[in-house]
């Protein structure tokens, strides 16, 4: 019997030997690498954080105490140690355990995460209500070195080290260029931590700074605080010191035994502290060691060599798109990229390999980013910013107060527009039409295909005012692109095929559904006017009339929230219009809820937005109205 | 003829002899004081900086050189210097010069801003887009100290430390404790920066670090990184230095000429600095210096005692949600309230006074204070984030994602929803209703009078999902209100006086102007049923049906964008029942556009949108369909 089947949750976990637990973290790392080789999933994160969780079941007690994985996609150990280890082959499956931590799903899943910086202030806040219900758990936070670069997280530490309230921040600290060092610096570091070298060198410089001249009471406080200061000389934990917590490490992430007694160090502690651990991404699978970007987050693998198991038939939009950035950069040297941390997953380390004094990556910052970008546009730039539809969430003040507002010539470039499949509710981008069509000054794109990405790029691009493009994490639909297209005229939509029953308004992803579909109410005796409808912003308002003027029906397919969404727009334009007397219409698009994860083509079923759902949707509508 | 008559452009002040500027600036604290007494304004943040207003525009040379303001509040000096002295007179007017800086105003205004820690961001695009260019010039980012706990600032030094871009930060520091010691404190560190004692400590501690054991070359680096902080003990700028900024600082900021001194030093500087000014919120008027708070943003006023010139009839929404707050929190010690910086606007300073454990005013940070609500509301306690609308787009993100996704009893209560006059476009909160309604699990309410946000607040509190109520900027209607209500049902409309012509549903502050609508229709023979719709979100369902099948008209109000807002949501409800076809809806609302700055009825009336303007167009609607 292995060790790991004798572990269910937390509390087996503290029975066990501390002798074995180097050989338990083996087991979990092999379940790992085998499971995510299957399932697809976020393996080098995780691979990086197996000592770091079991240290942290063994001291703390959940789910009394609460453990907050900040992004989440870090939390599979805390999901196989925690009643779940049987489960753990429906990862990211539909219907299966989702890929980050849910509260529905586990009680041990303390708060839910999936986009980065969040962890410190729903730390704090469970702190504050702790405090107010006069009860006794342990909090921690665990937060990685890149989500640090998220303003928020700094508003929560600033907040944090005003309350004082007991909180522990593990800053997992998985930086390359440091990890490279972990074994001398952080090793050195830990023991200087308790050497006597540390209060010698305080003594000394204690007594220099009685040389500096006190001159009341107000310099008298910053001679205290100089004094203070000088115990965060040695180790690199100066900027939370000054922001009120307490600092230990930094620890060797993969040193058990270092981690507990600094965990139950922490522990101890009634402020709020910061323990700085340094990990390895991907540790203990040598191919993820190797290339950890590449194994952030993969699709199935062989576990033997690390080769993808599944290569897609044509490129993906992000690579598209990519492309598309070289060689219009190639062009127009005006043209600059920003990407928030995401080179790789947005395609644009092409762009920063050709052009790297014009790429910008600033770190999870999504906020910086879009402002940054509207600075660059005042100045005669021209900006792209390759941004997650979901992440672009996070700058939604920052594309209306900075960009909307002023008319600023930035684009958007909006990935994973639509379901995202595995990585569920938190990543699918599926509220971007809503919330950027009620923005004024903004032209908002969604391609049919690749080809037709490429082109609206580069209208965008001589638009003079703020665009998004919308476009799916899918590959292309395997159409040729063409270069030097015409620029697109704003607010065209193009009419795919003709038909006299019923019009059809698809919207970007759904464009590719709505060939299907048409193909299948064709059969059923039903011919429709296919329309690319380009344009979430502004409608073709020319085409849309003269489609309530000639079709009793008209229906609109999009892969966002029917609340507000495309569909409404289409309803208001009619409604302006007095047009919807005229014409009936329905709108197909996602409902009033959130989407768990899972294969895009079984939630699509779910929703009554697959072919045939959708099919006979407007079987019925054509019949009943 | 004064010295102010002759300063029409940057360039008349730098002909000024330098012995003049004092008098220079005594000139311009008047000409402030007396046209914010008239017009009401931001008194106490101008008169911090008009020192540091006029060095800036000495040293640097505008409109060649940038100088982007922070919030922008503090931007009359600034506008007054820069060929808009004739027209200040008609500030924050219908019409007139914008209270913040705005670029289609003038060539000056580098970048509008009005929402905050949006400066160093914007600076930083600039000084790329410069060196891109190849040109020369100066940025400037003036921000002042609260502005500071905006995580989007921490995000754009952090990448501003990185890229080392020659540009300024000048942070004005006038927190209030602070502020007190500017005369000893500042001027020590003044003196120090330049005296024999820092090179002398500084010394000292390089011989003590020299005790170091050293360990091949990771450990060197330490070491050196140690030597080189030693020059941050001595002045409060080690966070900068530690993002990689050069710091100068403090100075004080009513020196004239120790300024000039630091913004030419500063000028030289070829990468990223900061110069750390501390001023004094109100400086000059006594009033306003005794009470820097009350005097931040205020209407008109006696200049001779500082009096408000005009008092409200009733109390304001804010003060109704203030007084509601400490009686709700009396009888549930569950509830806590937390404020983003805003405790006096958001009428909860009475609630910090009756509960300062309950209370967290958690500084300009928006996107932390709703994810900490979120992290309370997990551990049972009643959070209730007290906001501007316009402010709680920068929690947009926190709201879908930490809040609704996990369906999370959190009360956001938006104040200043609607047009807020004379602050302006930065500031009208009329996107809430379209953005709030695309997030599932969210139950959105609108008052019609203070009684009845009263009665939402205790609704919220009870209801056990997130919540929103949107309020106006503006005193309440005058009614009495009614303690231990019966809690509300949800999506329930009320409706408020029956007539058989047509039916108009009004939200939240349209409903008072929509019974003055209502009573001019039945002047001209058209009897309304008038509908308070109470519930953005959900929508009272079978109210609404039954009107689509009893009225040829519906008329939807709301001061919100038309794209996606109630009126929107109504049309989608109706088409999803097919009843579009059986009835006409006329939604009224603000248009795809941004609204400016001005008295609010006549931006309402320019919009068609004050009683008289909607009257007409209910009319033409009636006769038309």
């Amino acid at each position: 019997m292995s060790l790991l089947e004798k572990i269910n949750s937390p509390a087996d976990l503290k029975k066990l030997d501390e002798s074995l637990l180097p050989g338990l973290a083996e087991e979990i790392r092999e379940l790992i690498i085998n499971t995510v080789a299957d399932t697809g999933g976020h393996l080098a994160p995780n691979l990086g954080v197996v000592e770091l969780s079991i240290a942290l079941h063994r001291v703390f007690s959940c789910p009394r105490d609460k453990i907050i994985w900040d992004v989440g996609h870090q939390s599979y150990i805390h999901k196989i140690l925690t009643e779940r280890r049987a489960e753990f082959s429906s990862l990211r499956q539909y219907k299966g355990l989702c890929g980050f931590p849910l509260r529905s799903e586990s009680v041990y899943d303390a708060f839910g995460t999936g986009h980065a910086s969040t962890s410190i202030s729903a730390a704090l806040g469970m702190a504050v209500a702790r405090d107010l219900k006069k009860e006794h758990f342990d909090i921690v936070a665990v937060i990685g070195d890149g989500s640090f670069t998220g303003g928020m997280s700094f508003e929560a530490l600033n907040n944090a080290g005003d309350l004082q309230k007991k909180m522990l921040v593990v800053l997992n600290d998985n930086e390359m260029s440091i990890a490279k060092n972990v074994g001398a610096l952080s090793e050195y570091l830990y023991r200087m931590r308790t050497a006597p070298t540390y209060s010698r060198i305080k003594r000394d410089i204690d007594s220099v700074l009685k040389s500096i001249p006190s001159i009341g009471d107000q310099v008298q406080k910053t001679v205290e605080r100089v004094k203070n200061s000088v115990k965060f000389l040695l180790v690199p934990g100066m900027l939370f010191e000054e922001l009120g917590f307490s600092y230990i490490g930094p620890v060797d992430g993969h040193n058990m035994k270092h981690m507990l007694e600094v965990f139950e160090l922490a522990r101890q502690s009634d402020r709020p502290t910061v323990v700085h651990v340094m990990t390895r991404k991907g540790k203990g699978y040598a191919p993820a060691e190797k290339k950890a970007a590449s194994f952030h987050g993969v699709g199935p693998f062989a576990v033997e060599t690390g080769d993808k198991l599944k290569t897609g038939k044509y490129p993906t939009y992000s690579e598209v798109f990519g492309q598309a950035m070289v060689e219009l950069g190639k062009k127009d040297e005006r043209i600059v990229a920003i990407t928030a941390a995401m080179p790789d997953g947005t395609g644009l380390s092409a762009f920063a390999k050709t052009f790297p004094e014009r790429f910008f990556d600033v770190g999870i910052a999504e906020q910086h980013a879009v402002t940054m970008a509207a600075g660059m546009a005042c100045e005669g730039i021209k900006p792209v910013v390759g941004i997650y539809s979901t992440f672009s969430q996070r700058a939604y003040d920052q594309i209306l107060h900075d960009v909307c507002l002023q008319k600023l010539p930035v684009v958007l470039a909006l990935d994973r527009s639509g379901l995202v499949g595995d990585d569920g509710a938190t990543h699918h981008g599926v509220f971007g039409y809503s919330f950027l069509r009620s923005m004024p000054n903004i032209t908002l794109f969604a391609p049919k295909d690749e080809n037709e990405l490429y082109q609206m790029l580069q209208t965008a691009l001589q638009h003079n005012s703020p665009t998004a493009i919308f476009y799916p994490r899918s590959e292309g639909v395997g159409v040729e692109i063409y270069k030097d297209q015409p620029v697109m005229e704003i607010g065209k939509a193009e009419v795919l095929s003709f038909g006299d029953s019923v019009a059809i308004w698809a919207v970007g992803g759904m464009v590719e559904q709505a060939k299907k579909v048409c193909r299948q109410l064709e059969e059923r005796g039903v011919n429709s006017t296919l329309v690319n409808a380009r344009f979430i912003k502004p409608l073709d308002e020319n085409l849309l009339l003269e489609h309530a003027n000639s079709f009793k029906h008209i229906i609109t397919m999009e892969e966002n929230v029917l609340a507000g969404g495309f569909g409404s727009s289409v309803l208001e334009k009619l409604d302006q219009k007095d047009l919807l007397g005229t014409t009936s219409v329905l709108t197909l698009g996602l409902p009033d809820e959130f989407v768990p994860h899972g294969n895009r083509e079984l939630l699509l079923a779910d929703l009554g937005l697959d072919v045939d759902g959708m099919t006979e949707r407007i079987m019925t509508f054509c019949q009943k109205t």
